[in-house]
C-alpha cells in the first residue's frame, strides 16, 4: 500500500466491489426468465438477491465504489433497483464471455480510478445467511490482499460432500495470518465424484470455491499480462478507447476476448493464492429444492404464501402471485404459478427444470423463456 | 293410454323429459363454481354434460317436450346453451327443495299439456358412454310406463361394489316384460357398507339407483296425493296460480314445500315399481379421480392439454386454460388451473376437494366459490 493511501481513514478506502450479475440461469423457471434471472428474484426475504449482495457490503464499501456487471437485457432493471450506485457503474456486458474478461475490464476501470485499488469479486445470486460473518471474512480478505499483496479467495467451509462445486485444497495457514483463518492454496479441483467429495470433506483440508475473489487490481492485471497476454492486450485496447464509458468500442472489442472463467484463466495458474475460510451460511441456491431448504416453513413443512390451503400436505413449496393455491394429499412438491406458466415438480427432481426449459425452447415458446 | 293418443304416430309422442339441473356440487372445484356447476362443465367431449343430456334424448323427444329445472344463478346460461328448448321450459327453481317438489311441479305442468303425458326424469350431470343403449333403455321404460301404467326406474347394472350409491333390489322379471330387461323392484337400499355392496353385486339381483325415473304424470300425482298430501296440496296451489309461468307465486309457494327426495317421498313407498336394467356406460362423475378414469390419456397415462410438458410424469390429470403446464417427476396428481385458483391434489384423495371448498367458505373467499 502506498504511503498516501495509508494516511487515509479506513483500511478499506481502496476496496472496490465488483458484482458479477450476468447470470441467466433457468433453474428457477417459471419464476426466473431471460429478463428476470435468479439475481432479480425476491425469493428470500423480499428484496432481490442482487440487492442483498449490495446491502451486505454496506459499511465496508460505499455505493460509489460498487460496480455491477449485467447482461444488457436486465441492466435497466438493475439501474432502477440500485439507485445509490452511479449509473455508469452498472455495466451491460455486450456479450457473455464468462468471468475473466469481465474481471479484467473491471480491473482496468478500478486501476484508472485508484492505483491502489483492491477489487472484491462477488456473485450476485447467492444466499448468505450470516452477513456478519461474511463481512468479517471479506474484511480479512481485503486486509490480506492489501498488506500482503496476495490473490485471495473466499472459500466456503463445506457442509457436506457436494459434487456440484469446485473444491480448493488448502496447505497450511498462511504466514503472518495470525489468528485469521487464512491458508495457502495448494490447488483447485473441479466438481469431484461423490467418493472424492466425501474424502475432501472428511479431511477438513478443502473449501468450496464460491467465485469470490479479492486482489489488487494491479496484481490481477500483471497476472493477466503474464498468463493471458492476448486478453490483456484486448483489454488495453478497450481501456484506450474509453473503457466502460465507450459502449460502441466495448460492443466491438469485448466479444473478441476469450470466453473463459477467471478460475481457469488465472486462479489455477498463479502461485501464492491465499484462501479465507468462510463460515457464512452460504448457498448458491442452485435449484428449487435448495430454495425450499432455505425458506421458512409451516408446521407441516410447507413453504407457502398466505392465500393458500394445504390439506394433508407435507414438505411442499408453493410459489404464486395473487392466485389461491390449494393442495390436497401431496408431499414434497414444488408448485410455482406465474401468469403464463405453471410448474409442478417433485422436489427431489428439481434439477430437471432446465430440461423442461430446453423443451420449451425446442417448441419455440420464446415468450415463456 | 287414451284412444286419441294411440291414434297418433309415435309411441313416444306423449313422452316429456324433465332434466334435473339444479345441482351445485363442489367436487370439481376450482373448475366448477356456484355459477358453473358440474352440468355446465365441458370436461368430456367439449359440450357440457347438460347439452349431452339433451342431445341423448334427441330422436325420442323433441325440444318442445323437454324441461330443464335449474337454480336461478345459472338459468340464463342454460337458456343460452339450449336455444332449441322453449325458454319458459327452462325453469329457475326459487329454492333448492331436493327433487320431490320439482318433480311434482313438472308433473302438474305436463299434465296441463297432456293428460296422457309420460315424464322421464333425468339428471343433467351424468356421463353416459353408450348413448345408444341409453336410448333403448329409455324407450323400454317409456313403453312400460305407457302400456302398463307403472312407475319405472332406470337402474344401472353395477360394475363394482360402490358404496356411494343407492341400490335397488330386484324381484323376478316383470310380468309381460317379454325379452325386455324389466324387473319388479323389491326395495331400495341406501348407500351400503362395502361388505354388503360386495354381496349385492355378486348376487346380480341389484341395480344402482341413478335418479332416472319414468312414469305417467297422472300416476305420479295420484301417488303424491296419497303419500305426500301436503306437498300435493301445495303443488295444486302453485298450479292454480299459473304454475311455472307465475314466478311470483312460485317464489312464494315453492319454498314452503317439504325438502325431500323423490326416492324417499315416493319411490320407496309405492308398490309395483319396475326397473329397467340399463348397461349404458354410466357414471355420475363424482370426483376428479372419476373424471381422470373417463378421459383419454397419453402413453404415460397423463390426461393433458396440448400446451403442456410432462417429464418423467405418470398418471396425472392436467386441466388448464391457455397457461403452459409443466410437470416433472410427479405421479397420480390432479392439477387444475383457473384464472384465480390452482388445485394440486393426489388423485386418490380427490374426494376431499369439497373440504377445501368449505375452508375457502370459512375464510370468506366468496369470489372463489
Amino acid at each position: 500500500m502506498s504511503k498516501a493511501a495509508q494516511s487515509r481513514g479506513s483500511l478499506y478506502d481502496h476496496v472496490y466491489v465488483v458484482i458479477m450479475a450476468g447470470g441467466s440461469g433457468t433453474r428457477f423457471w417459471p419464476l426466473s426468465r431471460r429478463k428476470k434471472p435468479k439475481q432479480l428474484l425476491g425469493l428470500f426475504g423480499g428484496s432481490t438477491l442482487l440487492e442483498q449482495t449490495v446491502d451486505r457490503v454496506k459499511g465496508i464499501v460505499p455505493p460509489e465504489r460498487i460496480y455491477v456487471f449485467a447482461n444488457s437485457m436486465v441492466r435497466a432493471q438493475m439501474v432502477r433497483l440500485l439507485p445509490g450506485i452511479p449509473e455508469r457503474q452498472i455495466v451491460a456486458e455486450p456479450a457473455q464471455r464468462n468471468t475473466a474478461p469481465t474481471v479484467g475490464l473491471a480491473a482496468n476501470e478500478i486501476l484508472s480510478r485508484d492505483p491502489d485499488g483492491i477489487m472484491a469479486i462477488l456473485p450476485a445470486d447467492h444466499v448468505i445467511q450470516k452477513p456478519g460473518a461474511f463481512r468479517e471474512a471479506l474484511k480479512a480478505g481485503c486486509r490480506w490482499a492489501t498488506t500482503e499483496g496476495r490473490s485471495v479467495i473466499l472459500g466456503i467451509q463445506p457442509t457436506g460432500p457436494e459434487t456440484g462445486y469446485g473444491y480448493i485444497r488448502l496447505g497450511g495457514p498462511a504466514i503472518n495470518a495470525g489468528r485469521e483463518k487464512i491458508y495457502r492454496v495448494e490447488n483447485f479441483t473441479e466438481k469431484p465424484a461423490l467418493a472424492a467429495a466425501r474424502k475432501y470433506v472428511a479431511s477438513k483440508r478443502y473449501l468450496w470455491n464460491a467465485g469470490m475473489f479479492i486482489w489488487r487490481a494491479s496484481t490481477l492485471l500483471a497476472n493477466l499480462r503474464k498468463f493471458q497476454p492476448a486478453m490483456a492486450e484486448g483489454l488495453d485496447r478497450i481501456a484506450a478507447a474509453g473503457g466502460i464509458d465507450n459502449l460502441r468500442a466495448l460492443k466491438r472489442l469485448f466479444p473478441q476476448l476469450e470466453k473463459i472463467s477467471i478460475d481457469y484463466a488465472l486462479m489455477e495458474r498463479i502461485d501464492g493464492v491465499s484462501a479465507v475460510a468462510a463460515d457464512i451460511g452460504w448457498s448458491d441456491v442452485g435449484s428449487w429444492a435448495v430454495a425450499y431448504d432455505l425458506s421458512s416453513k409451516d408446521a407441516d413443512g410447507n413453504v407457502r404464501p398466505e392465500n393458500s390451503i394445504c390439506l394433508d400436505s407435507k414438505g411442499n413449496m408453493l410459489v404464486g402471485g395473487r392466485k389461491h393455491l390449494v393442495t390436497i394429499g401431496v408431499e414434497n412438491l414444488v408448485i410455482v404459478d406465474t401468469g403464463d406458466a405453471l410448474l409442478v415438480c417433485a422436489r427431489d427432481q428439481s434439477q430437471k427444470v432446465g430440461k423442461a426449459v430446453q423443451e420449451l425452447e425446442r417448441l419455440g415458446k420464446k415468450n415463456l423463456l
